[in-house]
């Protein structure tokens, strides 16, 4: 049976030893290079970070699969066993354009349970963490459950992106609850907004395309603190090819489902 | 003639201090109460910073006068003479909801012109100040010359609520420029925006609805770093009663007019 202290220690002591190494790296030139088209930006630190992952995670412990994002370890075609799902830099463009709000995130799951969740705003200093069953943190402070909310008293974390014309989503759906909510916010980086919502500070958090290491940390700690987390449909997240994202504090979740998003 | 030396370090510490009093009030029940409607929440503690700066201003500079949101002081109804220009807390609903992402924001004008832009990022102690002629800093740290940016390479700040059915805008007018940007975000306070342009964090900044007191502490420190700065129509900003705001690194203000904003 799987030791999950000891790998949640292991996890905590790897993360803020890869974030020192991303503080550093400011100081260094970076060495941009421009991946599929030039919204998605990769850094040498990215794959660095996530190779410094694999090298310990490979070297402690065998067993375990790594899905991430550079996509340097084994191909991982499937969930069962024990699988790191890592982001090295989630938001990539903040972490190039401002040195700041970009977080690494790591989920560790079992057959597709999530066990272990972090999230870390490096620059910040804030490690949000949990572990299935054993409560939520912001470093050393628990975060407490998440309290009921509803859409007129919501600060929703959304793109504008999803509300003009995109390819993923109707604009006119998301608008009606732009307008309704009491305000929006967007980050820019998925992880750090899921840890937002976890802590109470974002009601809810839209998204229409997520990778699986972008929310895989994120998650477990909402869940850990009683937040709502499925896709846009409903569903339950897939963990292995990502797709849309919607999380909030209880009750929210029905009443926007309800609401606003009942024709999808 | 003003002593500016004088007003600047004076203007600095007290925001050190009201900084240092906000974040105490973390730890204390705040009370909040609704002003005209739900979106427009004020705690005790936006009057209480008014009022702190209020009474060192008039202590020190007794023909000083202040235009700040709470209105505490007397109506100033034109920018004659010497003008403190304040908010106490830009961001009210991030500083309830996050106890983060809000900034205290003082711009000090002689007869409409800005000499003085503070803006205070109290939770990360960042400060961002600016002396007309003498540079800008972020803390000890000078602020680079803003580089020429443009639209495919820019991180535009703008709030979802723009490109969503609204009583300012049309939403079709700024739909075309978030396509084509690389990102969008929403921070949630202006002065903070104004102050990630400035810092280049962010290359441009637009919105339908500011009061003079969210942009005349920002303005002074993008202009000083050579960033552009005017309402939506390419027009002054207006520091007595506010209205949209337009900020940029230089040639894209010029490239966003022309192809985005030229049926307005």
């Amino acid at each position: 049976m799987a030791n999950w202290e000891q790998i949640d220690t292991y996890a905590k002591q790897w993360i803020k030893e890869a974030g020192e190494r991303l503080k550093k790296s400011f100081e260094e030139k970076l060495n941009i290079e421009t991946k599929t088209n030039p919204n998605d930006l990769v850094t040498n630190m990215d794959k660095e970070t996530e190779k410094f992952f694999l090298d310990k995670i490979t070297e402690t412990f065998p067993g375990h699969r790594i899905l991430g994002e550079e996509g340097i370890g084994q191909a991982v075609e499937d969930l069962s066993g024990i699988v790191w799902i890592i982001d090295p830099i989630d938001g990539t463009m903040n972490f190039i354009h401002m040195q700041r709000n970009f977080a690494i995130s790591i989920g560790v799951y079992e057959h597709g349970v999530g066990h272990i969740g972090l999230v870390y705003d490096v620059v910040h200093d804030e490690l949000y963490h949990a572990r299935k069953g054993y409560g939520a943190f912001m470093n050393d402070k628990e975060l407490p459950h998440l309290e009921q909310a509803k859409v007129s008293e919501t600060i929703l974390s959304l793109n504008a992106t999803w509300v003009t014309e995109n390819r993923r989503i109707d604009p006119s759906v998301l608008g009606p609850l732009v307008r309704d909510v009491r305000g929006t916010r967007s980050y820019g980086s998925a992880a750090l907004e899921l840890a937002f919502v976890a802590a109470g500070r974002l009601d809810a958090y839209i998204t229409m395309r997520l990778a699986p290491w972008d929310f895989a940390g994120g998650t477990v700690i909402i869940e850990e603190v009683g937040g709502e987390v499925t896709d846009l449909y409903g569903k339950k997240l897939d963990y292995l090819k990502g797709g849309t994202v919607f999380v909030s504090k209880p009750g929210l979740h029905e009443e926007i489902s309800k609401k606003y998003l009942k024709e999808l």
